[in-house]
């Protein structure tokens, strides 16, 4: 079953070496990833903050966060 | 072209919740993971910090490291 998964960035260079290196690897048969910049999409920062996010950039997967490396705090985002 | 990836790691909670939750969302047409828990394999925790590994668990793509979450410190092991 395809499950749903969120990777939160903030847009930075770890942010998206991350999603190069990592995010791509990640089998589109097993998730279906929504990619947010939270830099730009900043209504969706008290979502990634209830889901557990602390650090970006991150990757959720139901209940589960998955930080990667160090990009920011979220909250030095809002 | 599948590259060759390797999965350090320790056996704790914090290693086999990510390997559960996003080593086994990899593609397997695109990464050829070789798992290592650093724990039993320790001649190899050597070979993780020449690679950059700082804690653990991490995924180690080429001379890209990914640290998930923090389950160690690898210099906790040795």
């Amino acid at each position: 079953m395809k499950r749903k998964a969120t990777w939160y960035h903030a847009g930075c260079d770890v942010c998206v070496s991350a999603e190069n290196g990592l995010v791509a690897a990640l089998d589109p048969q097993k998730l279906d990833i929504d990619l947010v910049d939270l830099g730009r999409a900043r209504t969706r920062i008290d979502e990634a903050r209830r889901r557990g996010v602390k650090t970006l950039p991150a990757l959720v997967v139901g209940d589960d966060v998955f930080h990667v490396n160090f990009g920011a705090n979220l909250s030095d985002l809002g």
